[in-house]
C-alpha cells in the first residue's frame, strides 16, 4: 500500500524547480542559424503556402494532429466546487500529464475567464485551428450538457467532457465483468444511482447502452428520488425519472443487484448493502470518502463485488483508464467526433483486458504477486502498459466502422507496434 | 555563408518524424503510482486549494509564469498575407521554439478562427488565466493596433505585437549605434520611412521617443507621402503627416540621413543612394528583397551604413533580438504590462552590447574570423549567448523603476547568473 501524501509534498511537488508540470520543448534541431532558418522566417514559409493551398497539410507540418486542449472554466474542479480557472490550473496541468505519459499526446491547458455557457463555446470554437482535441475539464452542470452538445455540433475535431464520459466507460468496464463474474445478465438487473451529476446522467445512459432497462434504474439526487413529479429539475435528469415517488434510498436498495454512488462519502449503510439482492456490485465511487468503506462493505456480505474510486482499494474506477487511449484512437484516424460507438469499443476493450492474465509488469509496478480477473480484479490496473495498443485500436477502429475517420488504418499490426513505441 | 534553403528541405524538416516543432513533456516525476497521484487527483487538490485562497499562488504552482501565448488569427502572415490561422500555426510554432532557444520561455501558440476585432480581444482576454504573457503575431493592421491597444488595457499581464514594435526596438538599436558611427544625432537627422504598416508607424514612434524630431521623418505608404490633406488614411498613419504634399520617394531622399524601408523589393536605386547626405545610413528591411540590394546600396557609395532584414549580410535587423529577452525581464518581475521605457531599455541594452567585444563563441557560431563594432556591426548577432543576460535585466529594471513589476530582483548578479543556466 502506498504511503498517504501529505499536503507538504503535494505542493513541494509543483513549487520544485520550475514551478508547475509541464514545459514546452522543440522536437526539431535547433542548435544552429541554419535550423532557426527553417524552424521560422524564411523556410517556415514553406510549410505555411503548402496548408495554405491544402488545409489538411497542418497535419502533417505542425502538431495539430496530436495536440489535445484541456480546457475548464473552473467551476467544478474535482469535488472542491466553483474555484475559478486559475485555482483549477494545476488539475487541468495534470490531466496534461497524464495525456502525455499514457498516450503520448500533448496537451495545452486553457483555463478559460468565463462562465457564460454561449460565450464559452464561441470562445473554444475558435481555437479549433490549433488543436486536434478538446476534453472539456471540470465544468458545472448543467452548463456542461449545453457545452458539449453544442461543441460537438460546431466543431469538427473530437470533444469530449471527460467529467460526464469517463467514468461512465470505466465503471461500464467494471459492470460488464461484475455481472459475468455475479451471473448476470445487463437486462435483469436493477440499479439504484446516487447523485444526478453529470457523471451520474452519463453512466446511467451508458449502462441503458449496454442492455440495461431504463425501468430498472432508479436515480436520486440530493432531494431525494427522481420521479414523474418533480418539476425542479434539468432535462438530462428527467430522462432517469421513474413514476413511483415513494422511493427512498433504503426502500431501493432492497432486492437492488447493483449500486453506483456518484454523491458524497457515507450515505450507504451495512444494513442497506445486506438488503441487496444476492451477489450484488457496489461502485462507491465518491472521492476521497467513499459512499460507503470498502471495510464496512466488505464485512457486510461476502458475495460482493465493489469498486470504488481510490487506489489504495482493488477495482479503482479511474477516468485514466479511458481519455488517454480514447483520444489516442480519435487523433490516429483523425476521427470527426467521438461517437457512442467509438466509446463502447473502448468499454469493451477495458473490460477483455481485465480478462487475459496479467504480466509481470503490471504486478511489480504495484508491488502484489498476483492479479487475476475476479472479484478484486475486475478493471484493469492504470499502469497497465498494454491499455494503448488495447484501447486506442478499438477505438480507432470503431470511428473507421461508423464513417467518422478521416484517415484508415490497414495494418494494424504495424499500429499497435507503433503505439507501443509511443510509451517507453 | 550558410546554404540556401530548399522547399523539400523545409517541407522536410517540418514533416519529418513527430509533425511539427513542439512537444509538451512533464517536468516533475511521473514514474510511479505515487508520482501521478501527485501530479493529478488527489494531490493536485492542495496547491488547487493553495491558489483558490491566494490567487498569486497561481505562479507558485503552474506553469503559468513561464508560459507566454503567440496568439495570431493568421490575417498577416509573414509577407504571405491573409493565409488563414491554420495556415499560419507553423509560424507561430517557430516562434515559441524561438522563445524556448532563446530565453526558455514556454510557448503554447494559439491559432484563432475570428477576424473581428472586438470579438478576438474577447476571445484572448479570456486566456489570461492561462498565461504569464501574450505576444500577439502576425495579425493585419490596422486591427492590429485596436487589438493591442485594448489587451493592454483589458490585461494584467504583458501583451505585446511583436510584428509593431520588434522591428522597432531592433532597428532603433541600429540607429543609435549607426548615428555614433556616422557622427550624427538623433535631433538632427531627417528619416524618410517607406511602408506605413505596424512596424513602419512603431519604428517612427521609438526614433522620436529617442530624440529624432517629428518633422524631421517623412512617411509614404504605397499611395505617396502621408501628408495633412490625405483623407484616406487610418490614425495611426496621421501621427506621421507632413504639411507638403509634393514629397515624392525621389526627392525626400535627396539630402536625408536615413532611410528605412519596411515595403517591397527594389524601391530604392543608387542614384537616390547617392542624392543622400553625407555619411547616411539605410535600413532596407522588406524580406526576402530588400528595398536595394546590399551589393547595389554599397556600390553606390562607401560611407554608407546598411542594415537588412536577411541573415545573409552584415547588420540583420531580426526581431528574435528583442521578444525573448523582452517577456524574460517582463515574466521575471511579473510585470502587469510592457511599457516604454522597458522597450526603450532594451534597445540600449541592445546597442551597448554591440560595442563590447565580442566572444569566440560567436566568431564560431557564424564562421567568421573576426567582428567588432563597426559600420558592418551595428547590432548584436542573434546567436550571441551574452543576449539573454544583458537584455532581460535591463528590461526588469525599467520595470521595477517604473512601477510595474509584482515582485522585484535585489540580488542582480545571482539573477544574471540564473539566465546565463537557463540556456545551455
Amino acid at each position: 500500500m502506498q504511503q498517504k501524501i501529505t499536503r507538504e509534498q503535494a505542493l513541494e511537488y509543483h513549487a520544485q524547480g520550475r514551478p508547475g508540470k509541464i514545459q514546452v520543448v522543440p522536437t526539431k534541431q535547433t542548435k544552429t542559424q541554419r535550423d532557426l532558418s527553417m524552424a521560422y522566417s524564411p523556410g517556415v514559409a514553406e510549410p505555411c503556402m503548402e496548408i495554405h493551398h491544402n488545409k489538411d497539410d497542418v497535419y502533417k507540418y505542425t502538431a495539430k494532429g496530436n495536440l489535445v486542449a484541456v480546457i475548464s472554466n473552473g467551476t467544478a474542479v474535482l469535488g472542491l466546487g466553483d474555484i475559478g480557472p486559475e485555482a483549477g490550473k494545476p488539475v487541468m496541468e495534470g490531466k496534461g500529464v497524464l495525456f502525455k505519459v499514457f498516450a503520448d499526446i500533448d496537451v495545452f491547458d486553457i483555463e478559460i475567464d468565463e462562465k457564460d455557457p454561449v460565450k464559452f463555446c464561441e470562445i473554444v470554437r475558435s481555437l479549433e485551428p490549433t488543436f486536434g482535441g478538446i476534453n472539456l475539464e471540470d465544468i458545472k452542470a448543467p452548463e456542461c450538457f449545453y457545452i458539449e452538445q453544442t461543441l460537438k455540433e460546431q466543431m469538427n475535431i473530437p470533444v469530449m467532457h471527460d467529467d460526464q464520459h469517463g467514468t461512465a466507460i470505466i465503471s461500464a468496464a467494471a459492470l460488464i465483468n461484475a455481472l459475468e463474474l455475479q451471473g448476470k445478465r445487463m437486462e435483469d438487473v436493477r440499479i439504484v444511482v446516487n447523485g444526478a451529476g453529470a457523471a451520474a446522467i452519463s453512466c446511467a445512459s451508458l449502462y441503458i447502452a449496454l442492455g440495461v432497462r431504463g425501468e430498472n434504474i432508479i436515480m436520486f439526487d440530493s432531494k431525494g428520488v427522481l420521479h414523474h413529479g418533480r418539476t425542479d429539475i434539468t432535462t438530462e435528469k428527467k430522462q432517469f425519472t421513474c413514476a413511483d415517488n415513494h422511493w427512498t434510498l433504503e426502500t431501493a436498495m432492497q432486492g437492488a443487484d447493483v449500486f453506483v454512488g456518484l454523491s458524497k462519502g457515507n450515505v450507504i449503510t451495512g444494513d442497506m448493502v445486506r438488503g441487496m439482492a444476492a451477489n450484488p456490485a457496489i461502485f462507491a465511487m465518491a472521492n476521497p470518502t467513499p459512499e460507503i468503506s470498502y471495510e464496512e462493505a466488505t464485512a457486510a456480505r461476502a458475495d460482493l463485488i465493489m469498486a470504488t474510486g481510490r487506489s489504495d482499494y482493488p477495482n479503482q474506477v479511474n477516468n485514466v483508464l479511458g481519455f488517454p487511449y480514447i483520444f489516442r484512437g480519435a487523433l490516429d484516424v483523425r476521427a470527426k467526433h467521438i461517437n457512442e460507438e467509438m466509446k463502447l469499443a473502448a468499454v469493451h476493450a477495458l473490460a477483455e483486458l481485465t480478462r487475459l492474465p496479467v504480466p509481470e509488469s503490471v504486478l511489480h509496478a504495484y508491488a502484489i504477486k498476483e492479479l487475476a480477473f475476479g472479484p478484486d480484479y475486475i478493471i484493469p490496473k492504470p499502469l497497465d502498459p498494454r491499455l494503448l495498443a488495447k484501447v486506442a485500436p478499438a477505438v480507432a477502429k470503431a470511428a473507421m466502422e461508423t464513417g467518422l475517420a478521416r484517415i484508415a488504418i490497414e495494418d494494424w499490426a504495424a499500429y499497435e507496434d507503433s503505439l507501443n513505441k509511443r510509451i517507453g
